[in-house]
């Protein structure tokens, strides 16, 4: 298995065309509509935000993949406008856009996966897209530079686009997966404002995609936090073409795929929170020592969420005595006694007592642009591994500069 | 009932003597230990953080409240440093405070009460504090300016100190109470890197003290939230010294003391709040129609812990998605449909439906210094009042460069 960053050459799977335009709806003029094709009858699977505010395009989104028994023809997505809070309005809006472009390709609206990201509680403008959608259509290529057009035109605050490809061989025929995300504030377990699009050519069924996504999210996009919240719009959808002619269900392709899949979705998650807004470092949290793997991630969550703790990585400070007081604050059991705290290499807390260390070394590792913080907490076998970011003042200025 | 602010003169409660030093715990030179002194036999009630970290004076201080049956002579609090995850010798520092202390005043280990507040993770001086305690004992004072030294010496990044007093007639008597608050950041619900002494003269038992305590803590220092981190040390402490004659099981007593308490717990909690690390503006969140009270709360404390909607607060920006969309992360029920939210007299969410409004105006109420965020849930007659603030830069400057 071959995996690919978003600087290296698209292993580009077979079967998809891509476009983008402009249509007006976010005000900078830089493109917010992009199209994603499928051959007809491609296999998809998805998961969605699990925000009880979820947005229209994410209620269509689920009802069209129950109706059309999780068979794709296209995703459609805008940028600049959230289409949540919009109630009845919104839905129409996205499913009159679903409409306008199954009539366009020939297929059925269910066969549409619509996606929105943007500013919350702001009717779209649905007759901008409406009237985008001809022109959209006659613009579909193949081709990695279609696809890196598709995955930049899905921006928000974004600052670099997200890409990441893997494949490998299975008899005799190869499987290509590449995906694109966007995504940078809003970004915590159980999704974020984060639209991951993962194009690949194997032949699956929808049934037996499932499950490897599902696994595939939970150790990537589910184990990242930017700043904690969970957007009302995230949604990561597989789509499979089938045109690899490599059955998922043949001896000995499962696992490959299985990996190539993470593989794909963890780097395009770290890439995520690499730009995360405003972040400074990155920080690997390995989580060892929980009496559960579900309390390791519960407290990798509290650790990333705190923001006493993010302040202290961005100003660089070895002051482990807040991350080590977020432990406690979980309804997780920890015995303060057993808790070990190392930062990179640096031992700081050894078995409930401060050890003394080189507060200057430690400083070192955490000026670099990523680090590892270890916390082991000596009651079983749980573990996790978990990617977050500081929280710095450019943050601060993103955010309180967003819609106004 | 009369209440006063921390500008006004103190109503003082009869019976207790403060005092302050520098003990050279704090490396800037100011005082860092500080010392109130009640009669023999003074009642206490106490609550303390529910942080499964909690420090070495926490679990002291609990121990020593049951085995003294909630009698207590004196409270010593140094800050500077919080004698948190420091093993052993943390818990062997509190102790032995306590017995320097008893040994001076003539009186058990257990009728002391020690706090600590600070960095996390060092050592605490202890020797510093012991040779401190003579001078510390003999420097005792009765009056108002000794509680307001008191109340200085136990600040760490408070801009200001907290107090406030109250005072009701009750027979022939009048019962008084004053209390001090420390606490800046760190500040959340079930407690905080607070710490809050209540002094009052009513005559009552520990157990009588305790349920008036609870409720006047639940509507106040329970509803406040600067960060979200819930600290290692919190204390609210309550101590009784019986010198007013009034007794608080007499008739027609219970109701104003609760009262009286109740405001000056309220008042320290909104002090605490407004002088919330970097805090540019107070926010009250009221919240009405949720199921029940506790989830009331629970979507408060929500809105209160996102970075999102504290940074749009920051820049008095009325992008009221962003509450919108926490409203769905709590795990509580919401029905978009059934959903209200108003920035002050501005309703910007009805029912369901966006509605235009005057930004303009709406952004004026923001860039009051505070302001009431009114969310509606629609769903059943569960209320609760919250007090937070928003989250700036001037947040991530004064916790980037805390302990380095």
């Amino acid at each position: 298995m071959k995996i690919h960053g978003p600087e290296d050459t698209v292993f580009l799977p077979e079967g998809f065309r891509f476009s983008f335009t402009t249509a007006g709806i976010k005000a900078s003029g830089k493109p917010d509509l992009a199209l994603a094709e499928a051959p007809s009858g491609a296999a998809a699977a998805a998961t969605f935000t699990l925000n009880r505010m979820a947005a229209a395009p994410v209620i269509a989104g689920k009802e069209n993949l129950k109706t059309g028994r999780g068979r794709l023809r296209a995703v459609i997505v805008n940028s600049g406008n959230a289409n949540c809070a919009t109630g009845a309005p919104g839905l129409r809006a996205s499913k009159d856009t679903c409409a306008a472009l199954a009539d366009v390709l020939g297929t059925s609206p269910s066969a549409v996966l619509p996606s929105s990201t943007g500013i919350i509680g702001v009717p779209l403008p649905v007759e901008k897209i409406l009237s985008a959608i001809p022109a959209l259509v006659a613009g579909l290529e193949d081709g990695e530079k279609a696809l890196r057009a598709f995955g930049r035109a899905i921006m928000t605050t974004d600052l670099k686009p997200k890409l990441a490809s893997a494949s490998f061989k299975a008899g005799a025929g190869t499987v290509s997966i590449a995906g694109v995300a966007k995504g940078s504030g809003m970004i915590h377990p159980n999704m974020a404002t984060m639209l991951v699009y993962i194009f690949c050519d194997i032949a699956a069924s929808p049934a037996a995609l499932k499950p490897h996504l599902k696994a595939a999210v939970d150790a990537s996009f589910n184990a990242i936090s930017v700043d904690g919240d969970t957007s009302t719009n995230d949604t990561v959808l597989l789509l499979a073409s089938g045109a690899s002619g490599v059955k998922l269900s043949a001896p000995g392709v499962a696992k490959p795929f299985a990996e190539a899949l993470r593989a794909v979705c963890a780097s395009l998650a770290e890439q995520v929170v690499r730009d995360g807004e405003g972040a400074g470092h990155l920080v690997r949290l390995h989580m060892e020592g929980a009496r559960t793997d579900a309390e390791a991630r519960l407290l990798a969550r509290a650790i990333s969420n705190s923001p006493l703790v993010k302040t202290a990585w961005a100003g660089c400070d070895p002051n482990w005595g807040r991350l080590y007081s977020t432990l406690g604050n979980t309804g997780a059991p920890v015995d303060p006694a057993k808790v070990s705290i190392a930062i990179g290499p640096h031992r700081v807390f050894e078995k409930g007592k401060a050890k003394a260390f080189d507060r200057k070394a430690a400083h070192e590792v955490l000026k670099r642009p990523e680090y590892t913080i270890t916390v082991k907490l000596g009651l079983g076998k749980g573990a996790a591994d978990f990617l977050t970011c500081d929280l710095t003042e450019e943050y601060i200025k993103i955010n309180a500069e967003y819609s106004t």
